[in-house]
């Protein structure tokens, strides 16, 4: 059995992610589509709307075969470290094949900027270096350097989010040396950065998300599938909220003035002084918009500043996160769902698998588990003490959603 | 002009503070009456019911005449540590006398019992730590200790708490040599642990806040003064909450769940492996009262677990206090309110001092303010965030109460 590995968040899943997965199977003539999906915190440092188990429902009824777990210390990172997490997992699931989805659909244009930047490293680092010091957010001053580096016109460009992460895709498989082949799906219409939900079947997961986050669910019904639609709003139903970060602001605000800057300054990614601005923003913001946009500077893009939100919230210092990431390969490899096909691909491959497939996280031992639990109770923290202890306690014995 | 100082909690003020104050003036014939009220949280370990702001004024409508904070490092800490800071806050604003109540209302009964722990400290002590191996709590230790000694019958019970605080306010006397004469109140009817309010006009203050935490206001107006009545209702109506442990329990189980054990064993006051046990409750209790019972074993006092959820809500360490409590004398007196008696005492009593009066928190250095500060900025943080910006932004700029 041949495998296609994609790399998700399904926050939540929509028909742009159904037309993928159907893509991605049609493209390598795969068997199985194995999805690798983050579990409470995303890349964008925020918190999934709905859990893991529901989000690996939506994906189970439409159309992925597996689903394991990105874990805390992949999914809340820049690109490139996202991407080698990504990557090393599904590799360690045996997977022939990756497809990801870009405003390109064409994957020479990422083989050609791949040898681009790996013939034009040393000048591209020293761009990069240069631009930092005018000021320059990260992305900025890489998104720079690509173009002070003059590349010819029809090498893709690195401004494009998806092209950012497609390209650390390719180079994680790379620089890891995985025989894996990568192909990418054309996105349809829609723009990453979309605000505005659009009258046809595709929009941009920020579009609905800014839709849920105005409780206008039925403004969205027509961009997702029905089992994802009818999966969300059960989620609302049974815990009575969709997660966004206000659920954890009081949480957020209370960890900065209890925690001394001597400490703050030990968190990950809290950088360069960011400490004593986290500190005085946080006495005076009254949500958590409030706090973000008084703590925005141009030197940090919006989404570095929630990652270490983020960072705070779930108390993840530099220590911890560099103990984890010095693994060689990852500790474990969760299971969250599989279908009867997925099954079968799983007890095929079985042999060839290097790295522990973890069913309960009562079995996961060492740091990547242990971030990890820390990190989903304090995700469950915004539900009601009663539905708060009730899966706190279960989340060490739940096995994982087998669909039929 | 004389004065005498008391020390107090007025969590909230009723008819048993009032009779104190009128008492105190009395017996001693002093010109003025200072209270050393315990800021945010108090020593049985619980945040106050209203802010300190609010008591002083109950203070000053009832009879007392300067109202001055005693601080975090003091307030929530066992009898011997409480009383040598309060006594030492007192002796810095120059008290000729202290008052204190008492069951016996008797201060020879009180003299006589500090002669003979002085005259039996050796094996007391030796008492006290051979009854703590057989897995007493401190107190009990402690009370078990004092009849193992078979004092003669006329000998005061150290088993009862008034007793223990005033023996423990004139030991700080003794042992700083204040000169400052000790006198003792009979308490009348109400005995401290009471739950019951009685249909007379004193109550205990557990009794009072037992009716508070039940939403039963008006059973408690005819144990308290007017005035102190009115502020209690004008708190809740003001700041829509009466602070009790349950609307600070979200932050503790996500302090606890976000805190690894060998951060948690740092805490001030979590001893021979608390922080395991602390860490196994906190994913299952489901309100504070449910965390207690389920922490509580014979070895600690609920007092002392308490006192201990404070300092890990409050993330106070052992390092932090330790440095706190090493200082000779106090860093600064905080002026909390005064009348125009109260004033005329502070300006003639100026040239006297020898640690800094502080009016506004901004102009007080150090530990003291520096844990001071976090503990306020805790304290509020129930409330709705409007009114928590409000409140912590004028925490520093904020000037003692006047009353004319």
């Amino acid at each position: 059995m041949k495998a296609v590995g994609i790399v998700v968040e399904y926050n939540p899943f929509h028909n742009g992610h159904h037309f993928q997965v159907t893509k991605a199977r049609q493209i390598t003539n795969a068997d199985v589509v194995i999805a690798v999906m983050s579990a409470s915190f995303l890349q964008r440092g925020e918190p999934a709307i709905v859990s893991k188990w529901f989000r690996t429902q939506m994906a189970l009824a439409c159309g992925v075969d597996i689903v394991i777990e990105l874990p805390y210390i992949y999914s809340t990172q820049k690109a490139e470290t996202f991407a080698n997490g990504a990557i090393s997992l599904l590799a360690e699931m045996g997977v022939n094949f990756i497809n990801f989805g870009s405003e390109s659909g064409n994957i020479q244009d990422f083989e050609h900027l791949l040898t681009f930047m790996r013939q034009n490293k040393v000048a591209f680092d020293r761009h990069v270096k240069e631009n930092m010091k005018l000021g320059y957010s990260y992305p900025r001053a890489t998104s720079t350097a690509f173009t002070q580096l003059n590349p010819d016109c029809d090498t893709l460009s690195l401004t494009e989010p998806n092209n950012i992460l497609g390209f650390h895709y390719m180079k994680a498989i790379q620089d890891q040396g995985y025989s894996i082949q990568a192909t990418t799906t054309l996105r349809r219409q829609a723009h990453y950065h979309d605000q505005q939900i659009s009258e046809g079947s595709i929009a941009s997961a920020t579009s609905i998300r800014q839709a849920i986050q105005n409780g206008e669910l039925s403004e969205i019904k027509h961009v997702m599938p029905t089992e994802s639609y009818q999966l969300l709003k059960s989620y609302k139903q049974t815990y009575s909220l969709l997660h966004t970060w206000q659920d954890y602001y009081d949480l957020l605000q209370y960890k900065v003035l209890s925690t001394p800057v001597t400490h703050l300054r030990m968190i990950y990614e809290c950088e360069e002084g960011l400490e004593y601005r986290v500190k005085n923003v946080s006495k005076r913001a009254t949500s958590f918009s409030d706090w973000m946009q008084q703590l925005k500077t141009k030197r940090y893009t919006w989404t570095r500043l929630q990652r270490l939100a983020t960072h705070i919230l779930t108390n993840t210092t530099k220590l911890e996160m560099k103990e984890a990431l010095s693994q060689q390969t990852p500790e474990y490899i969760r299971l969250l769902g599989m279908n009867t096909l997925g099954q079968a691909y799983l007890n095929q491959s079985k042999k060839n698998r290097s790295v522990p497939l973890i069913t309960k996280p009562a079995k996961a031992k060492g740091i990547t588990a242990f971030l990890e639990e820390r990190a989903t109770n304090i995700y469950l923290s915004p539900l009601s003490s009663e539905v708060r202890r009730k899966e706190m306690s279960e989340q060490f014995s739940r096995h994982p959603i087998i669909a039929h």
